[in-house]
């Protein structure tokens, strides 16, 4: 049986999703608090993610999927095995799915928000959930350069400008639906839709339309940038502290619940945008 | 000379605010931080705080003041402070204030906003920041209740009945001017703004409408609570997390900064409400 859980964490706490021999990874303590739901410590519970967040980067709408014999009702499985899981983290719906769904492989969309907040001292309330760029007082970012900038980068493109050296995909080419800058007094969202990302794609994103942003660069070097496909005329990777994501989109017909997009601090008619 | 700050701070990181012999005060952390920065570790540096927030309080507009002998410029102040100060607490302002001014004794009214979740599960990305209530996925707080019963509390009442036992106030009788319940999706809002207010009094108000809001109780019981002037008739004191000193007002004659309402993940609509 395939059971399908939605899930949301401060990726502040975690070493990353993916399991590591050293353990404390999103991954590691989410299959340990299902073993021990089920209370079956011989057999290793094995979970596919939607999408495998680095260390920093926050989640609203991950979803997981498992193989496992037993049966409990769907309230069930989401009580329980948040009782063994650590506070940062905590399953928000879980269901028996049809064999087909896999939370890798039937997504084709995922959406990204990027919460930043400028200006000119630091932020004790928002540390860690946002990203921070320092500004002088008299200093805004130019939101409606970095969103001509973006509107470069949407469609289906070689994003090797943007990807890191690390990342396993196996093609550059992904498609984006939409990037949009939002301003709102001294933050910036970016809200980030496309079929697939690279490794560190949305967090080059961010650096490099921040790099126009800030009138170091015009809107159009950024096309120069995406058309080089090359990693080193990018900007720096942005902080992963500000990213979050926010949903991950399957075909209708497996009903997966809608995130719960009012638990963190980007406001929810961002995130709906 | 007298020098006045305007300071936020994540309240969960520290114990409290006012000094204590093991430190760890968000007063002691001030107190060094200013020390550090004049460069004189035998002039002990002694602040007068607009409001002596508990353990686990926040503050977007904390107001203070202290006697110096140095002189810097404003920007100055805020920058070098705070590069003494731990993260989780900094400046946002500084200036040489009248020797009239009294961060305590010249504010006329301060605004408090309790944030407050609901929902089934736990919330990893506000912990600390938000209080939390359960409630079970069919169940909502009844906010118009709470709004009628929070009427009662409007005007000039003896709030012994919300007074906590080590309350150092010289009397319980406090002026509240508003008291608003917002409702938003999962989150209630709670605006609380008065002339002064007695130890845990916004805590022990929230508890009790909560009372009413989940239907244990009806809105004109809150009046029989205040009446009775007796603390063991109103609820316990609702957890810290989701408190924040919003504001405090000073006359105009001082030109106070207004604090940036933009640095948390309460919505600023909801804070100028």
């Amino acid at each position: 049986m395939r059971i399908a859980m939605g899930l949301r964490y401060d990726g502040a706490m975690f070493s990353g999703w993916q399991t590591q021999p050293g353990g404390h990874t999103l991954q590691d303590h989410l299959e340990t608090a299902i073993a021990k739901f089920i209370g079956d410590s011989n057999t290793k519970i094995k979970t596919v993610t939607a999408g495998r967040t680095d260390a920093g980067v926050h989640a609203l709408g991950q979803v997981i999927h498992f193989e496992t014999e037993i049966v409990r009702p769907d309230w069930s499985w989401v009580r329980g095995v948040n009782s063994f899981l650590p506070k940062a983290m905590s399953i928000g719906w879980a269901k028996v799915v049809p064999q087909e769904f896999d939370a890798r492989f039937s997504a084709f969309q995922r959406t990204y928000c990027y919460a930043l907040l400028t200006g000119p001292c630091p932020v004790p309330l928002v540390a860690g959930k946002a990203g921070y760029l320092m500004q002088a007082p008299d200093k805004t970012l130019n939101v409606l350069a970095m969103q001509e900038a973006a509107n470069y980068l949407i469609g289906e493109h070689d994003f090797s400008s943007f990807r890191s050296s690390e990342c396993q995909s196996n093609t550059p080419i992904k498609t984006l639906y939409q990037l949009d800058v939002i301003g709102h007094g001294p933050w910036v969202y970016f809200i980030v839709r496309g079929n697939a990302f690279l490794h560190h794609m949305v967090r080059n994103l961010v650096g490099t339309l921040l790099a126009v942003g800030s009138g170091k660069e015009s809107p159009v070097w950024v096309q120069e940038v995406l058309e080089a496909k090359n990693r080193q005329v990018a900007a720096p990777t942005f902080m992963p502290d500000g990213l979050y994501l926010a949903k991950v989109s399957y075909p209708d017909v497996f009903a997966i619940p809608e995130p719960n997009l009012y638990n963190s601090l980007i406001p929810v008619s961002v995130l709906k945008s």
